[in-house]
């Protein structure tokens, strides 16, 4: 049986999270959680657990490590518009060694200083088999603020990107092996896999303007797709205007589509946009210094489809899952 | 090297979290830490990691494993004096077992409905080794409430503990198999062991009552002596007034000794007061209906000792670290 992540959350856990039990909660399923937890304010807190073997190869630099593993996190408030307040870290490691661990420490705590997301706590212990991290970051809201839920896009909302899409799932290609890499491209692109930048200062300038966001942590197709069903909408993107990084122009096209369309581990921000605040987006992405892509558009009926040359074809997810998928 | 959690987190990851990253932060150390969020409340937060084979038996039943990764953290919440409102589940497991998720999300989300603390995030992920639990918990303080910090015990302070001690410990024992059980005493005792009680309304109730306060998760020697050390202070006990569970009488009782002294997993909690607030910590006591026990005091000279038949006897710590300690 292969269930992925998001059905088991869904199936056993889910209605753990009823409104019921905490009013004013959008609970399990977005890429955080907020809760209203004082007049003025409300929180954003989110987890993700990376493990050896499965989201990680077990000789990736130490600080690359440490990055990586908060970054994931701050992507997450990030796609709520949230600014983070501080994280926490569950640690497992089978020895001690302190020069990995002082390595690790440092990646992480240099993105958690630029972010201003310091470590407020957590719990390490020794774990026979590997390694594990299970960061928890939290953030705040505006309680005027909704925040920019998967389920708030709009029929004739844009959809955007903030970033070339494809660097990652490449380099993973390249490293597990199956492509090759005649050119030798790969300390280039590796950095793309394991050091990804959180679009943390865009998140928030997107409030008010973007009406739903995420980020492309499992694919586009199944990113934007989860979107698309939380807002009961559908979709049509063009394959023409799709951002690819120029660096993957040396693969084979085919490789380099599927990348785009389903490699995950980007961390980009795929968000929607009323057509009117077209401006906006651009001005937004001009004050960050960010190249921001417009590669479609919301519409009434269901699906997501990709168009090019004119005709549509539908798109069926096939991004990462983490039960479904063979160890890295 | 066999380093212990505290001098992990001390040596590598305490530096990243600086008060000067976070104005009126209480930091890494402490059962919890406390972020003082918006004007009127203060959010108080703990992350404590389970993983198999060291924290629990690979056949403890999924119901109580569940109940037990919530329960570890409204404990630290509880030792904060820190209202719960909210948790988040990181799970690492190897296989989809769908009566082993069900039975683990139902003994969770019992115990997450009694203590009001709704489950509100998480990720689920595939451990190829072994299962992992990092379980995030939230709360909150009032602003005007310190919360009852390890590092403000005061000289001339009782020392109180909030029930019964060794049980745990001794029913480890027997189902390690270093320890016989000739009555067959284990079915009762494993309750203790695998099913702990959270002392969350009291720790709510020694608000503005206690000064310190830290739960009993490493062993009373160790626990007691992290307050000590962190308020620079020291401590007599009076070995003759430690709460012994009665059900323990039948076993050697130097064994029973160690278990109270030095046995972990307790998560009762152990505060200290002010003489003068004596009927006030029996009143809460008789509110909640739990006998409270007042077991030594605290005094200036440093380190932690024992008082029996009128000679003292310093007690170092030997509780549980999670790096010395074999698997279970």
């Amino acid at each position: 049986m292969a269930l992925g992540e998001f059905s088991l959350i869904d199936r056993y856990f889910k209605r753990l999270a009823s409104p019921a039990s905490m009013p004013g909660m959008v609970g399990v399923g977005d890429d955080a959680a907020i809760l209203p937890i004082s007049p003025g304010h409300k929180l954003v807190v989110c987890k993700d657990v990376l493990v050896e073997g499965r989201h990680f190869f077990s000789d990736v630099a130490p600080d690359a490590l440490g990055h990586k593993s908060l970054a994931v996190n701050l992507s997450d408030l990030a796609a709520m518009g949230a600014k983070p307040i501080g994280c926490l870290l569950g640690l497992g490691v089978p020895t001690i060694n302190e020069t990995w661990l002082a390595s690790f420490a440092a990646g992480l705590g240099a993105l958690a200083d630029r972010y201003r997301c310091p470590l407020i706590g957590g719990d390490t212990v020794a774990s026979e088999q590997g390694i594990f991290i299970s960061v928890t970051a939290l953030g705040t809201l505006h309680e005027k603020q909704p925040g920019l839920l998967r389920s708030a896009a709009e029929v004739g909302d844009d959809i955007w990107v903030s970033g070339p899409l494809g660097v990652p799932d490449i380099a993973l290609r390249i490293l597990l092996g199956t492509l090759a890499d005649p050119q030798n491209r790969l300390p280039g692109l590796r950095v793309g896999l394991e050091r990804p930048e959180p679009r943390v200062a865009l998140g928030q300038q997107l409030l008010g303007v973007a009406n739903a966001a995420i980020d492309i942590s499992d694919g586009l197709t199944q990113d934007l797709g989860h979107v698309l069903q939380a807002s009961g909408v559908g979709a049509v993107i063009d394959l023409e205007q799709l951002p690819v990084d120029q660096r993957l122009a040396v693969f084979d096209p085919s490789v380099v589509r599927d990348a785009v369309l389903y490699g995950g581990d980007v961390y980009e921000l795929c968000f929607t946009v009323p057509a009117q605040y077209r401006p906006r987006v651009i001005a937004v992405g001009e004050s960050l210094g960010l190249e921001l892509f417009r590669i479609g558009k919301v519409r009434r009926q269901p699906g997501l489809f990709a168009q090019t040359d004119g005709s549509l074809t539908e798109l069926k997810p096939k991004g990462f899952d983490h039960f479904a998928r063979s160890a890295r």
